[in-house]
C-alpha cells in the first residue's frame, strides 16, 4: 500500500511534516508499521498550493530519502495546504507519470488503494473518460483513472457526488465482469482550500485513514505522523472528512455504496 | 525527428556499429545532419535476438551518450539482428514506456514519424485497440499505439496487410476529423528473422530511410552511417523493403494510400 | 560549453526568465548560438536565495527541456537572486553531484570553461583541498574542485583575492606539469546578497560573459537571453563584475594573472 | 547493508538465479532477513564475465525490484561468473558511480561492510591512492576506495597480500585517528577466473558469507539464496574462500589482522 499525508494550516516549510516529525513520512517510507507492504520506494511525490492558483508538483522515481532535491525542496518551500505521497505500486510501471499526487487546474488528488483486477478491467474503464479530459491520462494507474473519472463525474461542482457515482460506477462493472477482489479506495482531494479524505472498501479492509488536530493546523495520514497513535482519529471506514479551516467534519458516504460490499 | 538503425547478418558485438562508426547513431544523435530536429535526447533504446525466442530489451531516458551502461552493454552483447534508436520528443513525456523499440512476443517495431493532429485524436484511437492487446499499452505514444493497431490488423500473418489497413485506419480518422497535418510514418519491423522497413508520408515529406549491403550484413537507417552517402540506398516514399537473409527487394505500399495524399 | 545565468533584482518567478524569454537558457540548451558546443544535455541546476540563508538546489541530470519538474518548480519558486546552469560534459559523468551551481553555506557557485589538462591533474588539486573542506567534495568536476579551492583561499573573507590566489594556484601547477591547453574560467559567486562574476582565460578565448542592466533588475548570462545582442555588454576577458542592488562596477583581475598567459 | 551474491560454473542465464530462486537477491532487496537494515533500494549493480576479457557492467540507481531493464537483461545475459549487487547506502549519494561491483580492466570488486569514521578518514584515504589509479575514482564510496588501495597493494600480482596489506594500512590510520567503530569488510574478487571472498571484521559482527557447492556450480553470498539455510557453509570471519573451478578452500586471514581487534 501506499502512504500519504496532507497538512491544512498555519504555512509551514515542508520539511517540518516530510522530515522532521517523528514518524515523518519519508521515515515510513523505510520500514512500514501498519501497512502490509514493506517498502514505499517506487517513487512519490508532492502537491502545494502558494500564491498561485493551480498547485505546484514533484515527482521523482528515487526512493523519498535518497533524493537529495527533495531535502532542498522541502526546506524552501512554505505551504498552508500540501500533500505527500510515497509509492508501492501495485503493478504499474515506477514511472514519473505515475507518481501520486495527480493534479487538474487547481485540483489535487492522491490515492492509497486499488481496483481489484484492475488489469481485466483498464480497456473498459479507460473507455469511460470523455475526450475532453482524455489529454490528461499521462500514465497508466488506476489511480489517475479514478481521478479523470471523478472529474467527468462533476468533481469540480459536487465532489460528494461526483465521489459516490464514480466508485458506483467502477462497482457496477466490477460486478459485471464478476471480479471478486476488492475495490480500496482511502483519499485525498483539495480545490486548493478545503481538503475531503475518503475512506472505503468494499471488503472490511478499508485502508486506514487518520486525522490530527492541532493548534493551528491539520493533519492527515495514511498513517500516525508520531508515536502517540492516540491522538490520531481514525476515520471509520464507509465515511468521508470534509476539511475546513483546520476543522473537520466526518459524513458517511452513500447508502448505496454498501449494496457492493462484498463481505 | 527520431533517429534509428536496424542490423542484419553476421553476429556483431553492438558497439561496432553503435559507436565505432563514422556517423554512429550515437554520434548522430548529438548533431543532426539530414534532420530538422537538433536533437535527439529524450531517451534510447536497443532491441536484440539472440538464443531466445522474444528480443532483449533496454531502454532509458538518459541521452546515449551519457549512458555508462549502454557502453558496456554494447561492447557485450552480440547479434546478428538489432535495432537502436534515439528519440527526439514530438509532445510526450521523456519516460521508458514510451522510449523505442517496441516489442510484442518475438516482434520487435521503432518508428520515426508522427500522426498529425495526434492530440485530438488520441481517444479515438486508443479506443480502436482491441480488448486482448490493451494489456501492452504502456506509454502514450503515437508510435505505440500505431505498433498495437498493426498487431490487431494481422502483423503477425500477414504484415504488408496489416501495415497498409493500419496507415488507412488511421488516414479515414484524420479525414473524418479534418486533420491537416500529414501522416509521416517511416518504420521497422522485425519477427526476429526477416526485417520490414516502410516509408510513407500522406505529404511529400516522408522521413528518410537509407540502407546499405555489405558483404556478409546489411544496415539500414534513418541516416547514412558513414560519410559515403553515395553508397547508400534511399527507399522511395511509397514503398517497404523486404530483408531477408541479408538481401532486400524493394515493392510499393497500396495504391489505397495514396488516394489520402494531403499534397 | 555550458550555458547559464543568474538574476538579481525585484523578486520574479524564476519561469519569466527560464522559460519566457525569447532565448531562455531552457531554450538555448536545445540548440547553441554563440558557443562551439552544440547541446547542453547533461545535466542542470538551480540555485536560489528566500528567506532562509543558504540557498535552495535542484539538481536533475535529464535534459532541462524534459524536466516536469522544473517547469512546475519555475512557475512557484520566485526568488531575487537566482542561478541557473545547463551542463555540457567535457568529460565526467553526468551525475547530480556533477551539476552546478555548487553550494556551500550561504555561497553559491557555478562555472563554464575547463581546466586543461584535468585528468592529468586531478590527483595533484584534489590533494590541495584541505582536510575540513573534503567533506564537500561530492562529485568528480574541476568547476567543484576550483569553488572548493576559493573557499580555502578565504573566499567568505576576501572573495577577490580568493579568486586570484586560486587561478594562480592551479595555473602554477600547469606550468610545472608542462600543460598546453589553457584554463578557461568564467564564473558566477553569491553570499546570498552580491555577486560577483569573472571572466578568465590563460588563451584569447575566454567564454563569453554578458551582462544586461534593467529597471529593477539584472542579469547576467553565458549568452544575451533576448535577441537585442546589442543591448547587453560583454565584459572584458580578464575582468571581474562586482554586482549589489542591481548595479555593477568592472574591475580587472590582479596582473599576475597575465604572466600566465599562453598566447 | 549491502546484499549481493556471486555465482561460477556452467553458463546460465543471469536470471535463473537474480529472479527466479526462492530468496533470489531482488527478492531480497525487498526485505530482509538476517541483516539489519530493511532495504536495498540505494542503487543496485551486475558484473559478468564472457569471451571478453574485461567484464560487463550493469549499474542502476533506481530498486532492482523495477527496474524493467534488468528483467530483460537478466534473461538474455548468460555467464559462467558474476556478481550481482544491491546496495542500502551508509550515508554515500545514491548515483551510479557509487554502486557495485567496481571494475579494473578485468577484475570485478564487491563489498558488504564499511569503514568505521569514514567521514573523517575520507581525506587522509584518498591520499593514499597513487596518481596513476586516481582516474578510477570516479564515486566517493569507502567501497571504491578500498577496492583502488587493493589494486595498488598488488591486487592483479598476489591478492591475499594485497587484502591483508590495505587491511592493515587502513585499520593503522584509524587507530592514529581513535576512530572507535569498527572496519567490517565481506567481499568478493574476481579475475575473470577464480574468486576470492573475504570475511572480516575488526569487532566481532562481520558481515555474513555463505556459499553453497551444487554439481556443476557455485554459488557464495550475503545471506542463503534458498530456504535451505542448512545446506549453506558460513565462511568464519577472518578468513576467505578461495573459489577455482567450483570447488573452494577455507583459508585464514592474515595473523596481523587479529592484532587491530577492537573487541
Amino acid at each position: 500500500m501506499c502512504r500519504w499525508m496532507a497538512y491544512q494550516g498555519e504555512p509551514v516549510y515542508l520539511e517540518s511534516l516530510l522530515f522532521k516529525q517523528e514518524h515523518s513520512l519519508i521515515h515510513q517510507s523505510l520500514s512500514a508499521r501498519k501497512s502490509s507492504v514493506t517498502v514505499n520506494a517506487d517513487g512519490f511525490g508532492l502537491g502545494w498550493y502558494d500564491e498561485r492558483e493551480e498547485p505546484g508538483l514533484y515527482h521523482e522515481i528515487l526512493p523519498a530519502w535518497s533524493d537529495s532535491n527533495l531535502k532542498s525542496l522541502a526546506r524552501h518551500i512554505k505551504s498552508n495546504l500540501f500533500f505527500a505521497h510515497v509509492r508501492a505500486s501495485t503493478g504499474t510501471e515506477t514511472s514519473r507519470s505515475n507518481c501520486h499526487p495527480f493534479s487538474y487546474k487547481n485540483w489535487l488528488f492522491m490515492h492509497n488503494g486499488q481496483i481489484g483486477g484492475y488489469d481485466d478491467l483498464r480497456w473498459q474503464l479507460d473507455r469511460l473518460i470523455p475526450e475532453y479530459l482524455y489529454g490528461e491520462r499521462h500514465g497508466a494507474t488506476d489511480s489517475e483513472l479514478i481521478f479523470l473519472l471523478m472529474i467527468a463525474n462533476g468533481l469540480e461542482e459536487n465532489p460528494q457526488n461526483a465521489i459516490t457515482d464514480t466508485l458506483l460506477q467502477i462497482l457496477t462493472i466490477m460486478k459485471e465482469k464478476r471480479i471478486t477482489e476488492p475495490l480500496r479506495f482511502t483519499a485525498v482531494f483539495s480545490d486548493g482550500e478545503n481538503i475531503i479524505a475518503v475512506r472505503f472498501s468494499s471488503d472490511d479492509k478499508a485502508p486506514s485513514l487518520f486525522t490530527k488536530k492541532y493548534n493551528d493546523h491539520l493533519v492527515i495520514g495514511s498513517e500516525p505522523l508520531d508515536h502517540c497513535s492516540d491522538s490520531w482519529t481514525q476515520v471509520p471506514a464507509g465515511h468521508m472528512a470534509l476539511i475546513k479551516h483546520n476543522t473537520y467534519q466526518i459524513q458517511p458516504l452513500s447508502a448505496k455504496l454498501s449494496d457492493f460490499s462484498l463481505s
